[in-house]
């Protein structure tokens, strides 16, 4: 072994805070000495960003938020912010409105005091994103990196169970994808695994007691640790093969990854011994493709592309377009017959192998 | 369980560069963009340090480094700092050396590259440190942490293996307490899991292969683990012991922690399952002190503190001392009678119970 990498940690304060949203913001406004607060929140969590923001400086509530952060949305609510001179953002909701945020600080340094509603992720990294019609374009900014992150599980009690599910193994792809990603070192391996270990015990929990807390904690933290050792290790072959399907025939996000993951896990594994045994001793399990399989029946996780719009005949142009965009580091070589195998396999809902 | 809890993380740049400090240096100086570059190293150190920094805009060498940065010391570096208007510091050397740098950077706000050439880890935190005469004064300030840490596992070849050894298992001790200390949480526990597996693969090898890197990259790996964890968590009950027995007695700072850890570990364990099955893992051993007691015979490490200047006639009174700062939140109920036994054990070099 040769220990060599580039690892950039990211400052912020991360507290977990069930049921005390409300506090914890509070002090972290406190800390900030912000006294002219910006509260964005989509409509659907106005009523729970007000409460959360009852005792702040309020200068300003916005809830004109978009997916992908559109250049229009984020033009108008940068105009409203410097209007009205604020001085921390607080941001309540999924990745499109943390987005919306840090398309704020981008231009205007205000800082972000980030309360997540869903697993996205967005929180815990200082990648920002924003759309002009089809084209999107991203960064990396540190003023775009929130300075608190409050988690409050009790705000995603409202995510149905089977989003939290599909939500849940995007998260644990990112972990798994982390293991072996282009710049992907020890520090975002022990973090991905701890977020296996998170996500693995808190899923299962979250069927069986959806409206319990401990298992939407458990899931929210390794949601939380996915995105750091993401953002740092970048999009290893899984995420690679996800996006190309995504882009070119639209399939849904969260249920392609869950499908492909295991068998991006069948292939890759074997040529990388310590992170198939360290992503197994995350799950507890023998095995990482037993660990996986285990938690994916345990949780009913889609297993067919077929079933989410993928057409057989277009598997041979999603074969082509992935065979230019495979990893030059990835740890299993990949020729075009293993990328059809495991697309067909993924397609018709066969087992891994 | 209940997982609350808050946790900063510290923002810098982490370069493992065995063999490639010079040119890693100079990157981070490039991108830095500095101009007027103050390096700093012990008299020691200065040829090390001109390797590193031939290729850098040096204005000023300082070579006045002492334990603990007495004040008048620092007084001088910041006055020569300032003298030269230095835009960074690159420190090469021991914690003394990055505590000099430190104490420059809290009133003057001057990044520094720190480059360890021992196990320390003041690196990897944003506290400092100042003496004046007998007195020391702490203290946390964001402008004190490293903007980049650059590990070259090749520096630390010097570093003798007896001195290796009990520099790593000092760093090993932080580990361990920072599963138990009073600010821990998950983060902590992940990365102090991390330090632990790293530091039992690394010491070995540079036991049995002194020259060799890749133990020597671990143990730094593991070291640099230990400080971030142990900055976040702080003191549990084994540091509340060893810093009140060489405060008391004078006893030496690594033999000490050695002696004293198994101890704490087999009182602490029973009562903290999930710890101590997490520290078993990391050890890749049946029980937490079975990969302890393993490590240390590997290692030939330290058994009683009679050897290092403890009398059996001073344990009462450490006993006193120390029951009066044992951690609010430590998982075993601690009684005079469990300090005694365990400081008497300690002092005859029994085996923990």
């Amino acid at each position: 072994m040769s220990l060599r990498f580039e690892h950039e940690t990211l400052g912020q304060r991360v507290r977990f805070a069930s049921g005390g949203a409300a506090h914890a913001v509070r002090e972290e406004v406190t800390r900030l000495g912000a006294a002219r607060v910006m509260v964005i929140a989509a409509p659907a969590e106005t009523a729970l960003a007000k409460q959360i923001s009852g005792a702040l400086p309020v200068v300003l509530v916005h809830d004109e938020v978009a997916m992908h952060v559109p250049v229009p949305v984020a033009e108008r609510a940068r105009a409203a912010a410097a209007e009205h001179d604020v001085d921390a953002i607080v941001c309540v909701g999924g990745g499109s409105t943390t987005g919306l945020a840090k398309a704020i600080a981008l231009t205007s340094g205000v800082p972000i005091i980030a309360v997540p509603t869903t697993y996205a992720g967005s929180e815990a990294t200082n990648v920002w994103g924003l759309t002009e019609g089809a084209r999107k374009t991203t960064g990396v900014d540190p003023r775009v990196l929130p300075h608190a992150v409050v988690y409050d599980a009790a705000l995603t009690l409202s995510l149905p169970v089977g989003l939290s599910v599909a939500s849940g193994l995007n998260a644990l792809a990112h972990c798994v994808d982390s293991m072996w990603a282009p710049r992907t070192d020890p520090i975002d391996a022990a973090l991905a695994a701890e977020g296996i270990r998170a996500l693995a015990s808190g899923l299962p929990q979250v069927v069986d007691d959806p409206e319990g807390l401990p298992g939407r904690e458990e899931a929210l933290y390794g949601a939380y640790l996915s995105a750091v050792a993401f953002a740092s290790a970048g999009s290893g072959l899984h995420h690679k093969i996800c996006h190309v399907l995504g882009g070119m025939y639209n399939l849904p996000h969260a249920p392609t990854h869950a499908v492909v993951l295991p068998h991006v896990l069948a292939l890759n594994g074997p040529a990388a011994p310590a992170a198939a045994d360290r992503i197994a001793r995350a799950f507890g399990s023998d095995t990482a493709i037993e660990g996986l399989q285990a938690l994916r029946r345990r949780l009913d996780a889609p297993r067919a592309l077929r079933d989410y719009g993928l057409h057989e005949a277009q598997i041979p142009a999603a074969v082509e377009a992935i065979l230019s965009v495979v990893p030059e580091n990835n740890p299993a070589a990949v020729a075009a017959g293993d990328l059809q195998r495991l697309l067909h396999d993924a397609w018709e809902g066969a087992d891994p192998r």
